[in-house]
């Protein structure tokens, strides 16, 4: 029953994203399609559809169109993030810029991101303000993360205050959108938001790790590729060792990346990461129990679990 | 009077949209002030301003925000704008990207734009439609136009297109909005959009002029650099004769911008353009006499004439 809905909401959002994007400019529409179609977990309008359902929602019509806003907030920033980390590949497939050019991946991601507020117009003051709200603390996470990275140093204060920015805003969005459009209480709005904030510090540091030791082949992308860019370096960050320069500078041999990966393999970081990973998963669960449970809670909940032993 | 009021409206603008950029993340605030500070002139929120009054809005407060985003879309554009285009240069000061990388830069046009969407979010659903709808056609506009720029070919139907979307979209909405927060009837939303629509076009197509015959140092920037880009070459658009790869190829030779230039004018394609110019102004004129003759929509009028008259 619950799984019937949320697959019905999940084919609204697939629609609402598709629809959304369509222009008399083709390169934009192409552009935005060859994104959008490149696959994706859809774990975040997944969240919405679910915080609704929780928070007393009836028709996934009155949701979809902000989950799938949500989606493409995200989307959107992955063809600025690749322009950025000249990342050739993207979810198996040839990244935006290096399809399209930089100017039109530069482009397309602004046009995602003006559809994303055009979707939301109509939807009320309380959604527009969460999502717009989401958007600005993203960039900031983002920009966070390039100074260190170019600084060459990654910090724990730093990384937890990058993760939280830049990952944890759009999931806790995801929650709360979700909670607003079923018009829900205070407390399971506040609830809702705790659980995507927990559930998104899981996802990055997951995804930190995945990036030193998920398999290429699962993943779409090369191993070692956010370590090269001084990015996800939370295996320093989260070991408490902290500064990546030091690494940098040992690394300067034949196949660099390479050797970082496997020096932090070996210092047990990846094993610390993990266990805040878990810490992470833990609080997201405590969030969600403080909820009656239900049908959706617990689909919520196995969303938590999903997200930590994703292997890519 | 007046005069006062749209005083105290341009203030609130500067004020709204310096406040809306502060962040604890310096370089954001740091680059997004930069572009701020360093000029223009704020035509598009003074359209807003005196829209709202010729409307019979009263506190300048509830159009000032808007107004001020207006501006900041603007400005967000011209940040992303100048990466594609690598112009050094903007309003007599060093461009952003150019100062803080193309990275930085790429994430100030985001936070700028993503500050609007946070602005803009409390002022209602029409409000918000109207600016987002800009917000998309303005992307549509820069891309129709990079891809004629890559193309080497601007034929006067394209180019159209492109100041149309590029530019008179959001001096529409300029105008609209200001009617929108004034509670405007539809027959002065109607003419005000209609108005907006031509002082842009206006607007779009004396820039390409000043490309070609402006004086450096009162422009802040380079003659000649749209020429270069294949950007603005309004004049032979405008003429008729449309192809511009033809003087690509035939200036080959040292400063081929320079040489274009000279065949530019020479061809009296600046002339026939001025006569453009003028036919727009005329029209955004005849949009405003469908109005009662008010002091607001006198200086409506004006603005016209600055902006046809303008040097920089």
């Amino acid at each position: 029953m619950l799984e019937t809905r949320i697959q019905t909401g999940l084919d609204a959002v697939e629609a609402a994203m598709q629809n959304s994007i369509n222009s008399d400019v083709e390169t934009l529409q192409d552009a935005s399609l060859h994104i959008i179609k490149s696959g994706g977990k859809r774990i975040r309008p997944r969240i919405s559809l679910l915080a609704f359902v929780l928070a007393g929602g009836d028709d996934m019509a009155d949701v979809a169109t902000a989950a799938a806003a949500v989606e493409l907030v995200h989307t959107a920033t992955l063809v600025h993030d690749d322009i950025n980390d000249h990342s050739a590949m993207r979810r198996g497939q040839v990244a935006v810029h290096a399809r399209w050019g930089r100017t039109f991946a530069l482009l397309t991601g602004d046009y995602m991101f003006a559809k994303v507020y055009a979707m939301m117009a109509p939807l009320g003051t309380e959604a527009n303000k969460v999502m717009a709200d989401a958007a600005v603390t993203l960039v900031e996470g983002e920009t966070i993360q390039a100074k260190a990275a170019k600084a060459g140093v990654m910090d724990r204060e730093t990384y937890k205050l990058v993760i939280e920015r830049k990952t944890a805003s759009l999931f806790i969005a995801s929650a709360e959108l979700g909670a607003i459009l079923a018009g829900a209480d205070e407390k399971t709005r506040a609830c809702l938001r705790e659980y995507g904030r927990y559930v998104g510090l899981t996802y990055q540091i997951v995804d930190d790790i995945l990036d030193l030791v998920g398999d290429p082949e699962t993943m779409g992308k090369p191993a070692g590729l956010d370590l090269a860019q001084n990015r996800g370096v939370a295996m320093t960050a989260v070991n408490g060792n902290g500064n990546s320069a030091v690494l940098e500078a040992e690394a300067e041999e034949d196949d660099p990346v390479a050797r970082m990966m496997q020096q932090l393999r070996d210092s047990g970081a990846v094993d610390v990461a993990r266990i805040e990973a878990d810490n992470m998963a833990q609080k997201a669960r405590e969030a969600l129990y403080q909820l009656p449970r239900s049908e959706a809670r617990d689909e919520l909940e196995s969303i938590i679990d999903l997200i930590r032993d994703r292997e890519s």
